[in-house]
């Protein structure tokens, strides 16, 4: 049989959230590989091999995944909610070298973002930008800038990895550098553990926010200077 | 029965990128209403009245959706994509007003800026912005200063909404001020149709790029500084 490398995302957790096309392609897979929690969330069956690997191992893992379908194995590489966004599809292409690729496909799937976004209302109904807070591979410099060249463009933002062990006062300066750029009043919304059991979401306002309101789990967003609050529902008009 | 609203992102084409639960949704609508063409994605069954509009009377289907959740009615909102993205679900709060709303419900669906990034490889692989270019809701001095602004941030950035009939000479402006911003070997992918039987992709540098290269069925990316190719892929690096 022909080996192949599919990159999936397994939406943010609910079943109900993965596609039927992410959903083939592990019924057809002879190989899943992943980081722990996600490769745990895949149904073991005779005939499936099931590899779960630590984090930070992105790119052995990609090899791994390459090595694998090239020995004609049909492999599926997990990623939670889109493989795209902050993932492993970067990482596999990353790892191809020289040598002759493998059949390879991208599978989307539900982003944290617009999951969160969904359960808040439409915070990102206009235009917005996607931040990794995670400085592990590029210079917190840049973050900075980042987030000021945002803030003046007014750019509603989304913030994945807000808050790193090596790192937890990353967050609290973040948070700062927004009530600088965004003033006290603009609305922050905190959502962790979307559409899982877990779930909790909290919107407050800039000068309300506090970094123990994020951790790992928990993807952020900020409105634009539009954004408001209709009810229980925060959403950011067409016009701003 | 108890009225209710969904509303629900169809993804961009293809059946099985639509998840289980906008199928469950649809699966339990009595009315479904929405622009023509994505109202013609839903398969008809008795009892299931089909409402479709034209395009730009968003507020006009808002209103007539949460008057019929209102009187009973289970109404499903359909866009295509991700109905927080560039869609229906900040029409339908701008258009609660102050009586008491019906149960609401946004469920997300695969955006075409994701399944066109999926099927070019991993473009929005780091830190990246999402413009709608058109302005019939905002001032197109606005548009400018956004792909300013992302450009010096060094944003991937997509772009929604690239050719409007009433304004064609905007898309050829917006590709001038990248090329001025990014430089002219900067790669921009055009994703035409994605996951449809028409699906048509294109990545040119910013130098061969031309305004006929998108229509309304267009998504187009626009890849970082460090945004590279790989074979027939596109990606960018997890540490740009």
């Amino acid at each position: 049989m022909t080996g192949w490398v599919a990159v999936a995302g397994l939406g943010p957790g609910a079943e109900d959230l993965i596609t039927p096309e992410v959903q083939a392609a592990l019924d057809q897979a002879s190989d899943v590989i992943g980081y722990i929690p996600y490769v745990a969330r895949v149904a073991p069956r005779p005939g499936l091999a099931l590899h779960p690997s630590d984090n930070r191992v992105e790119l052995d893992r990609a090899r791994h995944a390459l090595a694998l379908a090239r020995d004609g194995r049909q492999v599926v590489v997990v990623s939670s909610g889109d493989p795209g966004v902050f993932a492993m599809a970067s990482a596999l292409f990353e790892a191809l070298g020289d040598d002759p690729a493998p059949e390879i496909r991208i599978l989307p799937g539900i982003t944290a973002m617009l999951a969160a976004s969904a359960r808040l209302g439409a915070p990102l109904g206009h235009d917005f930008c996607a931040i990794n807070l995670s400085d592990n591979l590029k210079p917190w410099a840049l973050i900075e800038k980042r987030l000021r060249l945002a803030a003046e463009a007014d750019f509603a933002m989304a913030f994945y990895n807000p808050r790193s062990k090596s790192r937890p006062e990353g967050f609290a300066r973040v948070l700062e550098i927004l009530r600088e750029s965004c003033g006290p009043e603009r609305l922050i919304s905190f959502a962790r553990a979307v559409t899982t059991p877990e779930e909790a979401l909290l919107t407050v306002t800039l000068a309300e926010a506090r970094p123990e309101m994020a951790d790992m789990r928990t993807v952020i967003i900020l409105g634009n200077s539009a954004t408001r609050r209709a009810g229980r529902w925060v959403y950011t008009p067409r016009s701003a």
